[in-house]
């Protein structure tokens, strides 16, 4: 996994996310060739890399002067070119299934046989894209969040076909790029960082559809509320810290309500002691409930950290409004 | 509104989250009285509120020396007394119907007539607690985040016998308090928060469930992917910036996709046109459509100041974890 960790690197399409992907690369060390076939948009794409190089340099994150990341991305208008030494390839395409397929046929012909053929799509899963082809087990679905140079969150996603070590690979040069990759074990639709919005979403229509509550104030209790904390704990970690108790009492305790707001919705999905004792076994390897009041503590101690820095930066005060607007406040 | 604003404040219960809201009431300057029936709690309670102030202005999150803000709170063993000059009330009391029942009847008949009598219960509705007395139109729910001083929501629920006046002088006490209070027009299971988290989570059990995902990879993309937006905008408008068209685009391009998800949870709730408009107007008022790309760049902003954070404070860098653990580390 070491030559991974520093192969060169291709990114196929310089729209928004694939420049994003050649800043995360070059930002970690590689030799990146960013490739579109669209000159225009090729040129155009290199102004943008230096623009968000230079924001993030203003933002105190970046540990190199932003010409030398810059310099390590060359703009390729032929794709034989482009990935002629890249030991990982990172599709950018739009989310045509068609386009796509052509794409990573080219992209197996073209990459030397040891290099990892990975898909942005949100959408279309691997095994509708690269099935068939004689190098499909070296590919795989690598879905970013946006930008993904500032959520590292990055969702593997391989096809039956594709083979464990493709799957490796990917996770150790993304580790080592300073992305958070996480594996999916079957491809469902949306992965999970999707599933996870759509559960919002679909509850925070069904909310304001009935009258429940304005769609800003939806807006608020996130931001003002659990969001603050899913910045710092995930759902299940959050839960764990929430309750004496932990999971265990939580499920215990709301797990009918939840159950019930659920029906609501048409869902009945309950948590049976087993799966609750899987989540808690799993929560528990990070925050022993041994540990909960310092683990809960800490958690406080990291939620003023996010608040300092609320009250310090002006970055994080009010968002550009139109004329008239009261810049941002967002009182009920 | 000017007096509810500069209202006496009485919290009945002592708990942690009593502890809490004597904290947000006498850091916004408010003369606070702290009720609970047991002596050893209130005393207990005492030394609890000046742990939370010294933490807090450890982290620079104190205007004034932590002595002077615990100067305002009075433990108070007698609920009379606590009352006695209180313009608003906060109860804290722990979640039994009947035992809520008893304390609202109580506080209606010593509070001032002029007092608004708000409680934190996040399941029981103040239609279920206050309902026949003769004070009911000045008695709501005013549900906080957990710790209410480190995240700012709460959920106002009225009942349908629960004045207007009542809930514009909860609000306006709130939100003088530094508070981000939001109001339900209906009272729901869940209110808007437990909602929101609500089905995150059952998504969360049924990945889980299902194979698809580890527990600990679904707190890491939620820490390191939508939670991270989340805490700086809420799920509409963090829709409305990413995408190019807003929450219309989003919604035609991608609600077929949301809907099918959601059917594969035994949920079918399309996202109408005229509700997708009224959602998009709402966000539009924030964020207005002309100043999409302006509105990105203040969001990327925003991510990089907390990222920025992320790296300087220690507080976020790792939870306290057991002998043998890896200090939080949660590669995939």
């Amino acid at each position: 996994m070491g030559d991974a960790v520093r192969a060169d690197v291709a990114v196929v399409g310089a729209g928004s996310i694939g420049v994003a992907w050649a800043l995360v690369f070059a930002r970690a060390g590689h030799a990146v060739s960013l490739y579109d076939p669209d000159r225009g948009r090729l040129e155009a794409a290199v102004g943008e890399l230096a623009s968000r190089l230079a924001d993030l340099a203003a933002a105190g994150l970046l540990d190199e002067p932003p010409a030398r990341v810059a310099s390590r991305v060359s703009a390729r208008p032929e794709l034989a070119e482009a990935v002629a030494t890249a030991g990982y390839v990172q599709e950018c395409a739009p989310e045509e299934r068609e386009l796509k397929r052509q794409l990573f046929a080219r992209l197996d012909a073209l990459a030397d046989g040891g290099a990892v053929l990975a898909s942005s799509s949100s959408a279309l899963p691997i095994s509708q894209v690269a099935d068939g082809l004689s190098g499909e087990a070296r590919c795989l679905v690598a879905h970013p969040g946006n930008p993904p140079y500032l959520l590292p969150v990055v969702e593997l996603v391989p096809a039956p076909f594709t083979a464990e070590e493709t799957v490796a690979r990917a996770s150790a040069l993304l580790a080592a790029a300073g992305m958070s990759p996480i594996r999916l074990h079957r491809e469902v639709e949306g992965f999970v960082f999707n599933r996870l919005q759509g559960a919002v979403l679909r509850e925070a229509y069904c909310l304001v559809r009935d009258g429940v509550v304005a769609p800003e104030d939806v807006d608020t209790v996130m931001r003002d509320g659990p969001g603050r904390r899913w910045s710092v704990l995930g759902p299940f970690e959050t839960i764990e810290l929430n309750t004496r108790g932990g999971i265990d009492a939580h499920a215990e305790r709301l797990g009918p309500a939840y159950r019930r707001m659920g029906n609501e919705r048409g869902q009945d999905d309950p948590w049976t002691p087993e799966l609750v004792a899987r989540v808690s076994a799993a929560v528990q390897r990070r925050f022993p409930r041994r540990r909960w009041q310092e683990n809960v503590e800490w958690r406080d101690r990291a939620l003023m950290a996010l608040e300092a820095c609320r009250r310090t930066s002006a970055a994080l005060a009010a968002p550009a409004t139109g004329e008239g607007d009261e810049g941002g406040s967002t009182g009920a």
